[in-house]
């Protein structure tokens, strides 16, 4: 049985558009002789819809555009194949949330079956308890005859608690067991499953483990594109019994994968050994791109320091936008160093981006001027400091803004995580912008992705990223001769730290019962928890690391420090 | 037997300080002669603690904090009644989430029974799923014997679930049935039920329904004091078998209610008839004093602008922190009218709050001049517009986040709901700021509480929200004569539009069906979602409605529009 996958990028909430890209890519599959087809999850819909799914007229929209895809499917290929769409059911029973998670089995121009999803993830970025009730996983609920084989349709999580796999199960129940149990001879799974670093490792020794551990053959359809701070990174794929993977769709990209559901020779296997940092520049150039484009922009602006972070962002701008629709804006200081300058524009140069110059001295005088009588009423005898160094951040902010207002280009905020960590940034300031390329890249990380870019780069433009920008001590240059580690800990240091207690939740005794300096645990985690505050007012960003900042960060802002 | 119901204000997270608090009051209602004590729920870590209880380390020191201040209650008094006490306990089950949310029963030293929460509430503010596992309601699981005497306990949500009173259950069980069936002689409820409109009504007609239909009595102990966006407001209650309310704890403050649980006779009820404006009005002053000195703040600023919205957040702020410890900014620009300033002034002097006044005049030449050039180059023959009162509105926010890195004082921001739902502000302008104290009330019930205010001021100071503030018409006052309803619909409708979109989640067709004009539906809808991505970088503000921008609106932002 040949199936097709319809790795699709979706609009969230763009029913008519969604159902638009689902069926030209059924009539792909279609052309290339799928006996099936299969949607990614909620694929109608886009994931995730968030709070949209609270407004039950979105919900019976939804639910009506999928019965007029099946009827227009119909009506264009009446011999055609079953299509597995993932959609939104109303719930109907009287009890519980408004919602299943289903897929609608079209065929024959109406939907002959929903299957609900049983296992509804509800951790980091995932809320789906707050809107969907749990299908039941029991004896036959997920199996569907189909020409002949019974196939146990599966919608994501579904899949991932197999009791021999997991040390620690999150659920009592295992929606394969049930379908084994009723005899299922393969497995189907709609998945919308998002990218996040090392992630395609487990999720493609998982899925082959339960291949073979049932004797089952799979059929795995990811969302490809992005959604706000979600990419996903698509990587469809066809599993044997045996567990081998037979056929695997683009990474980062739409696609449709035609193969055979119970053949076991591979079939189309691209390879797929990214670097860390070469799957963090897909993840940021389509998650840039996919932002801008879903939200109507065409043209990005952001400012130029001269420091490593900006630099990134352009580049990663440069390529999702084209480099003509990209904007660098230098704004240098009295503190800025002749390198800031020189630095941005010999980048800008090779990016092929256009810049502009705003020197902000005059600004910084004109602040001054307005504040000094009331400083001095408030706080007598106090120099300048923090404040003076906050001023001049949020004028480039204003500034940036401006531009963005002015030219309706999306201003990119450059902030790496370290930061965002710590605090070591200004709200209204450098923090201003309508989106955080590289929020959830640590300072470690965004140096090792600027040299994969001048890599990349280097048959066109040699040091794309100018060697000065990877070799100079990282600086705000918010006051003279200040360098980031004046303030902070290494950054080799301050990233191992952070990656403990931010992304794998270890408090700072148990940091420092590894071997990291006391003082300097307590240091990093208090700043952590007073930065909260600016995180709260932060951008949204791209999720690259396994917990990221952003919705699936959710820390009360009034309260106590963590042990 | 007389039962004390400890009405706690915990800070989220001190474990010791909450440790503390809870010794104190069950000391105090030992003294007036309690037989059992009861706190809110998870009250030795505060509601909600949020993703603090993702760390184990915190979980693990909570229950060791647990384990001593029931040492300690047995050691100062080693006849005293059990405790009742709302703490998070580790599951050990080895399946599902790492923590119940459970009540301790702590009796003579020690921890003799745990009971857990089976309904799980996940939907609005809530995200009780994300950190715990659901205790089984069945016969016997929350029924503790306790002086010749089957207590039935139970925590927050597993009281509201009841077939007969809500038309749609949630939940499929309910704890109160299979407290019953065990033979329950009396209910005990350990809640952190947030304030908002109108809730107080439904929550007394609810216990009160379940009383009488059980005829059981409760004793119902809830949290006080703001928390973040979340203000709890008391009300601890006894309610007698036959659903009679016998005595209640004070609204908006802690407080200790000792009563005899088995009684019949009314014993402390005092007037709670606050009308809304009251009951905004105290949420208001509450929230902001809670969450200002929770994070270490003694004082607050922010701009006046001679608008309502700035004297109502003004006269909340000298409330909660003493008019001494409030500053108002006055920054007039070449736009503002005689009256802005004069109008601020005379409010300011009414309050007895500080003033500064810093014109932005200036300021406003100064960026003008620096961006000249570039905006004839990037977008020649343009003229000035929205852009223009955006920097207008950075420069405020630039001077008054100035005003606060100097002195150390809270900004905050006084933007309503209505203006955060369409959009109607300037983000990193006059959004800027820690605390967003009115942005959830629509700008019509901001004048109805600037009406209470001046009643409840009136003895000391006529008139003490001016009365030209009140008349006047609604203005940015960042163009010469605008005024809010040239760009938008009257606010009362506007504000009938919005509550039925954002707090009751009707589309735009739903809404016109009940009579609206089409267009404004339309136009009000459209711009709701336009200022998705204003509202992501928004302060947190206090939730007064039935649902509220913030933590419970999680709506996608590169999203199509809702059908």
């Amino acid at each position: 049985m040949r199936v097709g996958l319809l790795q699709l990028n979706p609009v969230v909430g763009d029913l008519p558009g969604n159902a638009a890209r689902i069926e030209d890519a059924y009539s792909s599959a279609v052309e290339r002789g799928a006996e099936l087809c299969v949607t990614p999850e909620l694929a109608l819909t886009g994931y995730p819809p968030r709070d949209m799914l609270l407004y039950q007229g979105f919900a019976a929209a939804a639910q009506g555009e999928a019965e007029r895809l099946a009827a227009r499917l119909f009506s264009k290929h009446p011999e055609g194949p079953a299509l597995v769409l993932g959609c939104p059911e109303q719930n109907r029973t009287g009890q519980g949330k408004a919602l299943f998670n289903a897929a609608f089995w079209c065929e024959n121009g109406c939907i002959r079956r929903t299957i609900r999803k049983s296992l509804l993830p509800t951790y980091d970025v995932f809320d789906e308890a707050r809107y969907f009730e749990p299908g039941k996983a029991e004896a036959g609920s997920g199996v569907v005859e189909y020409r002949g084989r019974a196939l146990a349709v599966t919608i994501c999580e579904d899949l991932w608690n197999d009791k021999d796999y997991w040390p620690h199960r999150l659920y009592p129940v295992d929606p394969v067991e049930a379908a084994v149990v009723s005899g299922a001879e393969a497995l189907i799974n709609l998945s919308a499953s998002p990218f996040s670093l090392r992630k395609q490792a487990l999720r493609q020794d998982m899925l082959a483990a339960i291949c073979k551990k049932r004797g089952l053959p799979l059929a795995y359809c990811n969302q490809a594109g992005g959604n706000d701070e979600l990419v996903f990174d698509g990587r469809s794929a066809f599993f044997g019994p045996d567990g081998t993977m037979l056929a695997r769709a683009a990474g980062f990209a739409t696609d449709v994968l035609v193969a055979e559901l119970f053949g076991n020779a591979p079939q189309t296997l691209p390879v797929d050994d990214l670097s860390a940092s070469a799957e963090t520049w897909r993840a940021l150039v389509l998650g840039t791109r996919d932002y801008l484009f879903k939200c109507g922009f065409k043209k990005a602006l952001l400012g130029l320091s001269g420091g490593i972070d900006s630099a990134v962002v352009a580049a990663v701008a440069a390529e999702a936008l084209g480099p003509r629709n990209v904007l660098g804006v230098l704004m240098p200081s009295p503190w800025s160093s002749r390198g800031s300058v020189d630095d941005s524009l010999a980048l800008a140069r090779n990016l092929g981006i256009g810049t502009r110059t705003i020197p902000i001295g005059p600004l910084m005088q004109g602040f001054e001027s307005a504040l000094a009588e009331s400083f001095t009423a408030l706080a007598p005898g106090k120099g300048p400091g923090i404040t003076e160094e906050n001023i001049q951040s949020r004028i480039r902010g204003n500034l940036l803004m401006a531009l963005s207002n002015k030219t309706g280009a999306l201003l990119l905020t450059t902030g790496n995580k370290s930061e965002l960590a710590v605090g070591y940034c200004t709200i209204y300031g450098d923090m201003s912008g309508g989106f955080a390329v590289i929020s959830d890249l640590p300072k470690t990380q965004v140096y090792a992705l600027a040299r994969h870019v001048n890599i990349l780069k280097s048959a066109s433009a040699p040091h794309c990223i100018p060697e000065a920008i990877l070799d100079k001590a990282p600086s705000a240059e918010l006051r003279p001769d200040q360098k980031d580690q004046d303030s902070l800990p290494p950054y080799d240091v301050l990233d191992a730290i952070l990656a403990l207690h931010v992304e794998r939740e270890k408090t700072a005794a148990e940091i420092e019962a590894l071997g990291f300096d006391a003082a300097t645990v307590a240091r990093v985690c208090r700043l952590v928890k007073g930065a909260e505050f600016k995180r709260r007012q932060a951008a949204p960003g791209i999720k690259i690391a396994w917990r990221s900042f952003g919705s699936g960060w959710r820390m009360p802002l009034a309260a106590a420090p963590l042990p």
